[in-house]
Formats: structure tokens, sequence, C-alpha cells
């Protein structure tokens, strides 16, 4: 790997360790028992071995270090995220120093790697390789669901000819909550394999009261932040286009409102506002067409306007147009098949109900066909495809168009679109997720060496700097409720979505009037690993506001 | 303007300047006469009074410094480009040093600004607001062309209101021929006022024999470069999308030769070559589709393929087609206004010549309708429309499907598609940029101040530390010839495109055979201002090998 001269040089950086994990060992402290976050009967009855478990806390230990060593297995699940690399060398780290005759063994290409036993030995020349960059791709990532017996039993026969002892899973919601089954199972069969899982996520959707962040949204929503903030920067010299921005995250928008805290942009759409007010799509247009006009009334014929992924699904009215969309065209698909292409929009306008049917004929037709004919193979909408950075500035240059006729507008409206996802899911980390994640991995090597299974690492305090952070283990189950997921009942990771009274949402509500009217961009520009610490180390905005301490 | 934590440590950056420029004065060495690159009896005609005037080089002198104030005025045009606000405290920097007295007046919004008699006087405390920073916000910028006698006149009466001595244009070609034929026509009326162009253009086709490369161009191919390389990382990580990146850059494919000698994708198109192989479209497609098969074979359904913005315009095939769409659909406008909209595209194929019609119908209809029907309010094509990397990645699966059929091939082929070009022109530039705009910048007032008029301000031996630039000025219409403008021939300077047989392109050709097959990537990251020099004061690898000379 031909490596750059900013890799070269990052290959010296030595992540911070929590104080507490720079003893020889650590001393378990354990709190009070723990209790699910909803349906806690349920939980209990789904998770006998593994629930109630207390939270742990490490404190700093001389004792000798616990002298056997123990072989470990590492999983990427799901989307990458920046830092993940850095939770291995962490685990390696970790492990090695618990007995250097400790192994790590990376499951190739996610938790599919562990079911077909496809997997590498990690030794210290290729973590070397790997240490604070960027990717996942020291062993690959991918999307395979852990969720069966079948699949758990596969995996043990692996497990067990390389004589692991512990499995860390490095995952999202869904991949944790797996985690939480699988330890459950282990445990239930006395496998005698622990089960470690680690927060990870761009989207910062996996958080709760005692999982501050998800590693990687800090340095995801720093790229994007960059790049909007160059284009603000673009948009108020050249000052003739509105550039509408589509940040990923589909679940939720904390990326849309971090990168709008951080650049202050003119409009930022918070999905899960404009679910909570009931808000149209059209009253979405107006809210953007707002804004355009009373900059064109200032002579500002140009403005930014973030949107978050998932946007279109949070639209109740929309929500109801899918779901009623996805019955009728099941229901009625033989009905269907039989129309000709020129007559399904109107079909499916005639056998819709009214509302709907109004939200429908309120699509741009384009948008209307992708709702209702471009399917998956499993039969759903495929929202992913919709392009609604494009759509909403075109529903905005229509509203403006009548308004102009109205002679209620009097401006000019150029268009620019952007989206930004792949760009920054595989950046290298920010100091901050550097320390984040080698400190998570670390932990992880210390939950393990301490016995633990079905418990999250866990770093917290992380708006002070990483010699301070409190570093021990959460049981999976204390973040668990059941929902709903394909018609059955599931325990689950409740999802963290954007709180409206919450600091950082509550803090954008106060500014952004006047972020809208005047010029306030903020040009944070590129990450610098560096420079001085005000620059190099701060935290996301997001863990700052939630925090409400003092400003690292 | 409230400012991110790296503007407020960017403002301490103090940048570098040549050895020549730190004394109390300079002394000028006069080099031979010049000769306009090309129709040198025409452009003498043009230029009697700048025309030959000799290279100018500074030499450092400890002489006292010219004591009279000057009073200049500064214009940014056209895009932006990372470094104009250096350009300009630089210039403001040098003309202080001249004396403390001296004036400068920015003029607002581009040359219109001149034209309109719209300026601010830019004082220490505005000044100092936009060192180091990326932008053109400071007075703005726009794409007015001086070009007439009236608009020279009209701007002569603010020049003559404020007693400016000087005025300095900040541009690309375009702008630069302008400001020659503005020094001129000054000269030749004896308005007293010296004209001064500065290289700018992100695109890097404004250089030659005597200019090393304009402003911005390193600046803005480092950002691109770093998203790039995260989307490759990505790539590398999940496996599974090929993408594909349209990159800035109309004219010339620099940009996107630069960003492939720094990340090494599996495929970069180069204009110039298609031109000069007088490759057809589905050539093009073809040699992308060899890539993705030959990865395919390795089991490697992903990749990353970069394309100049302005491949369309450089395919020789399309060319000819756009020449006669635009003939034919002049001459017969009325008769063509009169088809039904449904058999436009089959009227124009039966109306075009048999090559052409041939190249119309190889398009997707999306494409051949955008060619054809969506054209300017000049009736022109607008090409820049055009989705390219769409339109390549969809005739890509198209030849693909098509050899699945032939069971040619095997893989499997998802696309994601990228545009990058306002994420770079308003970043914060570069240590490289920060020191070239304020060298260029601070050279200008050493120009003025020494009566020049019709040079460009120039730095060279850029691949050595600053302190060893050669600083001094080349006369503009050493760069120009005669080309065919809107059907006149006008005095230009040469735009400067990709050489085939130099350096860059001919590493380019050696490594990507390599390049397609493997796994090459190279993951710059960002812009770095703080770190070691290896990382933060490296030029373009695109100056690196045009000046074969040591690596910084």
């Amino acid at each position: 790997m031909e490596k750059s001269p900013l890799q070269q040089a990052r290959v010296a950086y030595k992540p911070q360790l929590p104080n507490v994990l720079t003893g020889t060992a650590v001393k378990v402290v354990e709190g009070e028992a723990t209790q699910s976050a909803g349906d806690q009967e349920d939980i209990k009855k789904l998770f006998p071995n593994t629930y109630g478990l207390p939270e742990i806390v490490f404190e700093k230990s001389s004792d000798a270090a616990p002298s056997k060593p123990v072989n470990v297995g590492v999983i990427l699940s799901g989307g990458q995220a920046p830092g993940g690399h850095n939770v291995i060398s962490g685990l390696f780290d970790g492990i090695k120093a618990i007995n250097k005759d400790s192994r790590l063994y990376g499951f190739l290409m996610g938790p599919g790697g562990l079911v077909d036993h496809n997997y590498k030995e990690l030794t210290s020349d290729i973590i070397d390789e790997y240490r604070n960059t960027g990717g996942f791709d020291i062993i690959g990532s991918g999307r395979t669901k852990l969720e069966t017996k079948e699949q758990f039993d596969k995996g043990l026969e692996i497990l067990r000819e390389l004589g692991i002892n512990a499995l860390v899973i490095i995952g999202g919601d869904d991949s944790n909550t797996n985690a939480a089954i699988l330890a459950e199972y282990y445990k239930a069969i006395g496998a005698g394999v622990q089960v470690i899982g680690v927060p990870k996520t761009i989207d910062g959707d996996l958080k709760n009261s005692v999982i501050e962040t998800s590693f990687g949204f800090d340095t995801a929503t720093k790229v994007y932040s960059e790049v909007i903030g160059n284009i603000q920067r673009d948009c108020n010299s050249a000052k003739k286009y509105w550039h509408f921005i589509k940040l990923m995250g589909r679940s939720a928008s904390h990326i849309a409102l971090e990168c709008a805290l951080k650049c202050q942009p003119n409009v930022c759409i918070i999905s899960e506002e404009v679910e909570a007010k009931d808000m149209t799509l059209d009253q979405v247009v107006d809210e953007i067409a707002d804004a355009v006009i009373k900059r064109a009334e200032k002579g500002k014929n140009y403005g930014v306007v973030l949107v978050p992924e998932g946007l279109i699904e949070f639209i109740p009215a929309v929500k109801r147009l899918i779901a009623e969309l996805n019955d009728l065209l099941a229901a009625k698909a033989d009905e269907f098949a039989a129309v000709a292409p020129k007559e399904q929009l109107a079909w499916i306008s005639a056998h819709l109900s009214a509302a709907n049917a109004a939200t429908y004929a309120s699509l741009p037709t384009g948008v209307a066909r992708q709702l209702s004919l471009d399917r998956d193979p499993h039969g759903n909408v495929q929202v992913s495809l919709i392009e609604t950075e494009k759509l909403l500035s075109e529903m905005v240059g229509k509203r403006l168009a009548q308004l102009k006729e109205e002679g209620k507008y009097n401006g000019k409206y150029s268009t620019m679109h952007h989206f930004f996802g792949y760009e920054g899911r595989c950046a290298d980390p920010s100091n901050f997720d550097a320390n984040y994640c080698y400190g998570l991995g670390y932990t992880a090597a210390m939950l393990i060496a301490n016995g633990m299974t079905g418990y999250m690492s866990s770093l917290r305090n992380l708006t002070f700097a990483p010699v301070n952070w409190v570093a021990g283990g959460i049981p999976i189950t204390m973040m668990m409720n059941m929902e709903r997921r394909h018609g059955e009942m599931k325990p689950v990771i409740r999802k963290a979505l954007v709180e409206l009274d919450g600091a950082p949402f509550l803090k954008f509500v106060k500014m952004r009037e006047t972020w809208k009217a005047d010029d306030c961009y903020t040009y944070p520009g590129p990450i610098q690993y560096f420079g001085p610490a005000e620059v190099c180390d701060i935290p996301s905005l997001t863990l700052v506001y939630e925090q409400k301490r003092r400003k690292y």
C-alpha cells in the first residue's frame, strides 16, 4: 500500500488513553443492577442470563495484569465509520497488555465472515499498517445479520477451532442488538465465548443516557462541514446560487443538525421536527421558499439549504402515502400489472384514499413515479433513490414562480445540488475519533479480561480531555425495548432521534431566524491533526451542547 | 463574521515571502525583449505600446523604498479560486511597504464594479479579517468582460476620481487578456494608469513557459483528492460500488490528472487524449467497461472512475455532432418549431449527416434530448447540464449487460455518482497557495512601484521553498496568439491543455494499467496547515513532475 505523506505522518500518532487504562490492570467497580429502557418483563424473559447486569466502571489498578492470554475475534458490521481501525488497534494493544501471547482474529467482510469461517489473524505488522487510518479495509465489513441459531452454531465451530474466548462486534444499533442476543445464546449454552459490542455509526443515532456518542459521527460531520463551509463561501462570493445539500442519515437528522451548528447555513430541515409538527411536503417547501423570498428582498439571491437524507420518510403525509401504496400494490398486484404504463399514475390516484391522493398529486411526476413504480425486488418503495435535494429545489422553484406571478416575489432563483455521504464514512479519524475508538477497543479488551459478556464498551465524560474519560461497560440489554419489525415484536436498542427539547436542537432553533436572513456562515475548514488543541481536538457541537459542560 | 477555530488559528499564519522581496526595495533586472507566443505581427500591431517588453526579474535591494504613495484598485474576475484574499493582502502589504500612505480600493463583484463605480477602500482592519482565508467574499467577483472602449473610459472616470495609479486584475486567461488590452489602451491614451494581471484559476490551464501555475489549482485539487481518497477507501472497504466522479474543469483535464496522480484511481479519462486519439464515446465507454471486466475477473466488483467535466466537448465525434446540431437548428428553426415534441428526435436524426446521426443514435435518449433540445437563450447547446458521470456509467452498464448475454462478463455492477467543483473553489488556501498568492500580490505591488504595465505578476521556482522563489513580471503579450472567438480573430492568451508528451501525463500513462487492475488507491487526506513540512507544504504533483527537479 502506497501511503500519502499525511498517512505516513499519522502512523506516529499515539492515541491518548484514559488515565484509568494506563496502569498494569483495571479494578472493576460495579454499579446497581440495571433495567432495560422499556418492556422490562419481555426483555428479561428473552435474556435470562444477561439481563439486569450492573454498569461497570474501571478504576486504575497497579495489580499485576491478568496473566492468561485471550484469543479474541473481531467483526466490523454495517456501513463504514471513521475510526474502525483504531478500535481494532486499541483492542489489539489491550489484549497484548493482558498477555503478549493473546491473539486477535478478524472475520472478513462482516458477520458473514464468522458464519462462513473467513478470517485472518491480525498480527502487529498488519495492525501497524492501519493505525489512525480511515476505512474498514483491514478486514472489510458487511451487512449480514447474525440472527439465527444456525448462524450462531456455525460461528461457534470456528471460534472453538481457533480457541477464541471472546468476540467483539463493532456496529450500529442492530448489530449491537444482535451482539446481545449472541452473548445471551453463548452464555445459555455454556459456549465459553464472551461477546462485547462497540458503538459505531456516523449517523449518531446510537446513543443514550449511558453511551454519549457513537464513533465516526465526529469525523464524518467534520468532513461534511468542511465542504459545506467551502460551498457557503462560494455562495457568498459569487452570490448567484441556492445550494441544496443533502446529507447522509436516513433514520435521524443528527448529521444535518451538527453540520448546521458548525456552518450556520440559511436553512436546515430537521426530519424529527417535520414529523412532530405533522408538516406536509408543501409546508416544508413553503419554509424554504420563505427564506428565498426574505433574502431576495435584501438583494440576496443566494443561500444554502441542508436536507437530511431521510426527510421524505419522516413527512407523515408521505409516510401514510407510502404505507397505502405498499398495501394497494400488494393487494391488487394482478389488476395493476394489466394497467398500461401511461395509465398507471392515474390508476394509482383513483385507488388511493382522498388524503393520500392529494399528497400523491402534490409530488412532481418523476417522484410520484419513483415512489409508486420503482420498487425493489421485495416490492418495497425505494425511498433512497429519491433525490430529495432536487425534489425540494424544484418544488420551491414552482412555488416561487407562482408567487412571482402574484407579484409577491421578484428575485432570481438558480440552484445547485450536492449529496454528501460517502465522502465522510472512510475519512481518516479526527483526533477525537482516533482517541475515542482506540479507547473503546482497549476498554473492550479489559471487559474481556474481566469476564464480561453482553456488554458494550463505554467511554464517558467525552467533552473533557481523554485522560479524564471514564472507561467501563454498559449491559446492552439496558438500552433495549420491544419494537415491531417486519410484523413481529423484537427486542432492539432504541434508536436515538434528534430530541426537540434537547440542547443542540434548541440552540439551532434559537439561531435559525438570524441565520436565515443574514449571512452568518462559518467555515470550519478541513480536519487538522497537528495544530493547536482548540482546532484539532474539539468534539462535536452536539456533544458539547448535550453535555452542557465547559467547552473542551 | 463568526470565525471557526481553524480560521482563528490561521489568522496568525505569516505567508513566506521570497527572499528577494524582504529587502527595503527591489532592483529590476530586465531580460531580452519578448515575442508573443504566436502571430507576432498581428499581436504587435494590436499592442503597439506594450508589445515586446522584457521579462523582469527582481533582485533584493537595500536601497531606500520608493517613497511616493501609490493608490491601487483591485478586481477579482471570474470563478473563485483559493488564495484570492492573500493576493489582496500581499498587494496591500506591498503598497504599504512602498509608502504607508498608499491606498487600496476594491471594485465590487468583479470588473462590473469598475464600470459601474462600485468600490470600497480596503483598510487594514478589513484586510486582517481575510488573511489566509478562502473565497472571494472580501469584494466579490463577477464575470463581466472588460472589452469595450466605453467600459475602459467609464472605468477611468472612477480611477481618476480616486487618484488610482494602477489596477490589479486577478483572473484567468480571458481576464488577463483583457488586462493586457486595458493596459495597452490606458498607455495609448496616456491615462496614467498601469494594469497588472495575476494568474488565477483552479483549472490550471493558465500556465506556460514562464508562468509555472495559476493559483488555486493546488488547494482545489487537494480538496478534491481528499474526498476522492475517502471515497476510494469506502469503495475498498465495502467492495460493492463503482464510483463515477466528475471533476470541475471544462477546458482542460489538469484537475482530473492531478487528482489521479494523487489518488491512483482505477480509471481516469483525460479529455486531451480522447481528442488526440479521435476516440468515440463508445470507445471511452469500452475503456471503462474493460476495467470493470478485468476487475470482475479478480472478484473485484468495485472501482473508481474520474471524469473531467469537459469530456463530452472533447470527443471529436460529439463535437462534430454539436456543431451540426447548432447549424441545423439555426438554419431550420422555423421548420423545427412546427415539429411535434414526440417527433423531434426523429426529425433531427433524419436531418443529420450519416456520421453524426450514428453518434446521435449512440447517445442515451436523455442525453440526446439535452444536446439537441435544451438550449440556452442564445440557442447554444448547454453542455454543462449534461451529467457526464451518469451518462458514462449508464452506457457502461448497457455494454456490460450485452457482454453478460454473450457470456463474456459475469460480475456485479452497481454505481454511485459524484461531482466535485464548488467544494474546492473557496477552500482555505493550502500553505502553498497562501504563500504563492501573497507573493503574487506583493510582487504586483513591486511591479507597480517600478512603473510596469501590461505585466503579469510572476513567481517561479515553485517546487523549491518560498524563500528561493524568483519574483518578477512577464509581459502579458508574450503569452498571446490569435484565435477565432465568436467568428472573429482575437488576441488571446493561449490556454494550456494537458500535454500528452508532458511529464505528468506520461507518469499517469506509465502507471494506469497497474492502477486499473489492482487496488493501488492512495488516501491524501485533508489539507494540513500546522504539521510537518512534507505534509503541509508540498506543491501539486503536476508541478513537481513538470519541473523534473528534486521533490520539495
